[in-house]
């Protein structure tokens, strides 16, 4: 029985490795400085590859940042809204953060490098905040109906509440080298954490408790 | 009189402009990504400018960095080391960050830029952190003696004093777009300063105050 031509098993090994090196590429130089023929060396392929697969290098790119992006917004998301007190989601979230981390290390650099270009963010990245924090907005707002939240401006609680995990993260090689703080370290890692969430809830929480 | 060949007016005014191309090329393209060719083209100098003021482009690097970490680090460090109590004394540090962002918007990204690379970061990078974690480590410490600031690492809570104003501002391209924040508008920032420096204090503060 003949496999359809779209599906080969090396068409969709070949994709995999383009979407794997781009990833690395588009985390540690940027979207500008990556060049197609950089990708395509790196993934073992062909010129026209990144063509073939996806249509341009920028088509490669949105399809990069979605699949880093949905299992991040999906996460958070899950933890800012389930059904636990608004401070304790608060600390479920650095922790969702943290986990993300340890698997998708690339995930901070992505974010930072778009941060830092001088052009207008792509959709995938501004879907992806926009959803992250209305969520974590609405978990600041219903802690400070609930009166276990202090009063303020609940998107800059949003973007504090990420901060934290997203330093530490893109600190990690400096901290590493100016504390000896090694961020790979399942334990060393475990603290971090906690001091994250800790220090996340006490931030949040109204001081006359 | 003639004036000492290597003061002349000309040669001061070649060495800022490359000082000032080096500082933006390397703040939003990284150092491996900038050229010495693409360097003297936006400084409006000659090729050989850079071997002549400077030695090297890594020398000049160098100098970037620490012109730009001096006043990051005297500034941090005055503002820790005060005479006012401990917590005070962060929500001043918060301060003296946005200060200084508001005059030189280059300087996170310098750093972040080292943070990302794959290589040691550079002896200025490491001397200035090491700086501003031992003095904020130092007036975390205090304050834990003195009561105010509640128990944990010191290096930790360094972090995430330093964490918030440097998240805040590599985010500003991203949160005018997702949000319509314009940390350009000095209320805008006066807002995130005082939100900043209220969410440190209230993280690091003893609960039972």
């Amino acid at each position: 029985m003949p496999i359809s031509s779209d599906s080969t098993p090396t068409d969709a090994t070949t994709r995999a490795a383009l979407m794997r090196a781009a990833r690395r590429l588009f985390a540690h130089q940027g979207y500008d400085a990556t060049s197609v023929r950089q990708i395509t060396r790196e993934a073992g392929a062909n010129l026209g590859a990144v063509t073939y697969h996806f249509g341009s290098k920028q088509a490669l790119y949105h399809a990069v940042l979605e699949d880093a992006l949905a299992p991040f917004a999906s996460g958070i998301l899950a933890a800012a809204c389930s059904a636990r007190p608004p401070l304790e989601r608060a600390a479920d979230v650095v922790g969702v953060y943290f986990e993300l981390l340890a698997r998708m290390p690339d995930l901070p650099f992505l974010l930072i490098q778009e941060m830092m270009a001088r052009r207008e963010a792509p959709t995938p990245i501004t879907n992806a905040l926009r959803q992250v924090s209305g969520a974590l907005g609405d978990l600041v707002r219903e802690g400070q109906e609930d009166g276990t939240i202090r009063g303020g401006d609940p998107l800059l609680f949003a973007l504090s509440i990420i901060a934290q995990p997203v330093h530490l993260s893109i600190a990690a090689k400096v901290l590493a080298q100016v504390a000896g703080v090694d961020t790979h370290d399942p334990e060393t890692r475990e603290r971090l954490r906690a001091h994250t969430a800790a220090f996340v809830q006490a931030g949040l929480s109204r001081r006359a408790e």
